[in-house]
């Protein structure tokens, strides 16, 4: 498998990208998230989703969303249909940008197409010192708990919490398995988990194709996922005036709630007392003895820093599917 | 099993609270939640808790907490451990005076004891038309995934959205079971459900006696549901200055994050988006024929109506314990 280093690959992207008309400066954005993702091991929003961005572009071009509302602590933005990706790197831009300025900052937005790794935003704002709590919606892909068609997308929940060298990123699909881990599964020969998915007439199954082929997902932990991923749909969709129930990649929502981790205590004490809580976390005896519990986010920031050291592993296959024969 | 209106619960319940010394006001509010919790099904927070409320009322009086800090969108409560119940009240009322000010307000408390039925303050603010994120956490209940000791609570998230005619309330334990429902499942001769609990040497156990002497819960569906306790833990100890870990009853914390749903769209709009997700998941084809898809919160809302009709059947064994010999 070809190995190449994050610069490489930035480079490449960047061609491939600019040479789809799109700008430099979104490029940049662009580029950035898809190898954050890729690197951090979340291969399903990261080189992957390459081609049909392109496709995309070629297709759609890219027009620029534009913000429908603002005032100082709160803005909406409309997608128009533009890539996802960059659709969530506005509003977690324009978050951070209102909290300079006002200890809490909702921004929405409407019209998009699919909204990337969710996690990546979070961690915008986390680094910035601020609290963001997101959420996401996509087309149906859920039953709700009880019912055996689709309703709900796979409707992320996403929090970031500020701390120091790294943000607490929680970040989770609120379905048992995801579209992307199905087509991994597909790629992979593996199936599903149990009471991951239903096939077509509305049965368990642990066959990603037949889940993928008029089935459907099922949330995580039964009725307590579908609350979430209930709760997920309406604070994406009615709070910025989207689609109840999109259309696959029209009208996807996401909203940001962010908020200074000094609103009611000096950040100094949120940040000691955060620092005692993963302490206590990580003293905790490991069920498994040598298996040091994990605090989320810390996975993906370990596989940053191998990727930056190492570069970044990918298939020949999708190699020369993005870059021709000779890549390197 | 003896059967009381609510109007019998109420005033024998108001006479207990006012004879322990607890003032009117007080009192008012503590039985009206008290009664919700009991006549919504979740009996975990309702009868079973006056006992040791007297009990406390008995011991350390009542003195009412006071706020450490107040501004036009953000307030700061001790609690000065206080009953719980009346901290989370007063975090939410002073949430609902905020908001006829500001689009967004973030309430904390620190220093209370078990903060009581979340679900009933985000349905205070719900009612009112506003959306409530609400964190609490409690003293270390539960092992972090990957560990066999217990370090976080049990730490509810709870969501509420407004809706008409009934909000919906999404209002879990990231634990797999609750110290309540050990104590009911050892009351009526039940085990626990397989992956919920940990005996004292870190072995899973399906008997919740073991999980209470000297074991510990497990965060519902492995990672994901430690990871969301993690951010309760957080968003409730770090925002208020709180302590990170608590000791039992003591130094509890609670967040209440809310905001107007029209803060991006109109209000009118947030409501025809919420009816139409609603309609959506109702219009599912249910898994079990028959047996239509629930709305979070709906069935607790069937149950108030009913005890409102019916009234409260309670066990001889409580009644008598309460209200002594001759109840009714």
């Amino acid at each position: 498998m070809p190995c190449l280093s994050i610069e490489e690959l930035r480079k490449k992207l960047a061609a491939l990208f600019t040479g789809a008309g799109l700008g430099e400066r979104d490029t940049g954005i662009l580029v950035e998230i898809i190898l954050d993702a890729e690197s951090s091991g979340r291969r399903t929003h990261g080189l992957i989703r390459v081609r049909p961005m392109l496709a995309h572009l070629a297709t759609r071009g890219h027009r620029p969303g534009k913000w429908l509302q603002e005032d100082a602590c709160s803005a909406l933005y409309d997608s128009l249909g533009g890539l996802g990706y960059l659709t969530s790197h506005a509003c977690a831009a324009k978050a951070i940008e209102l909290l300079s300025k006002s200890p809490f900052a909702v921004v929405g937005a409407c019209g998009a197409t699919h909204t990337g790794p969710i996690g990546y935003f979070a961690r915008m704002l986390a680094q910035k010192g601020y609290i963001g709590i997101l959420f996401a919606n996509c087309s149906p892909m859920a039953a709700p708990f009880g019912a055996k068609e689709p309703v709900l997308g796979t409707n992320p929940i996403t929090i970031g919490l500020p701390f120091e060298p790294e943000p607490i990123i929680v970040d989770l699909a609120t379905t048992a398995t995801t579209y992307g881990e199905c087509r991994v599964a597909i790629a992979e020969g593996r199936m599903l988990p149990q009471g991951a998915a239903l096939d077509s007439r509305g049965n368990q199954t642990t066959d990603p194709r037949e889940a993928l082929a008029g089935g459907c997902l099922l949330p995580f932990a039964a009725h307590k996922g579908y609350a979430l991923a209930l709760a997920v749909q309406i604070l994406s969709s009615a709070l910025t005036g989207a689609s109840a129930v999109p259309e696959p990649a029209t009208d996807y929502a996401l909203s940001v709630i962010a908020l200074r981790r000094d609103i009611l205590v000096r950040a100094g004490r949120y940040d000691s007392i955060t620092g005692n809580v993963l302490r206590a976390v990580k003293a905790a005896a490991p069920a498994v003895p040598g298996e040091p519990v994990l605090i989320p986010g810390e996975r993906s920031a370990a596989n940053r820093q191998r990727a930056r050291r190492e570069g970044i592993e990918i298939t020949d296959q999708l190699c020369e599917e993005l870059f021709g024969q000779d890549p390197v």
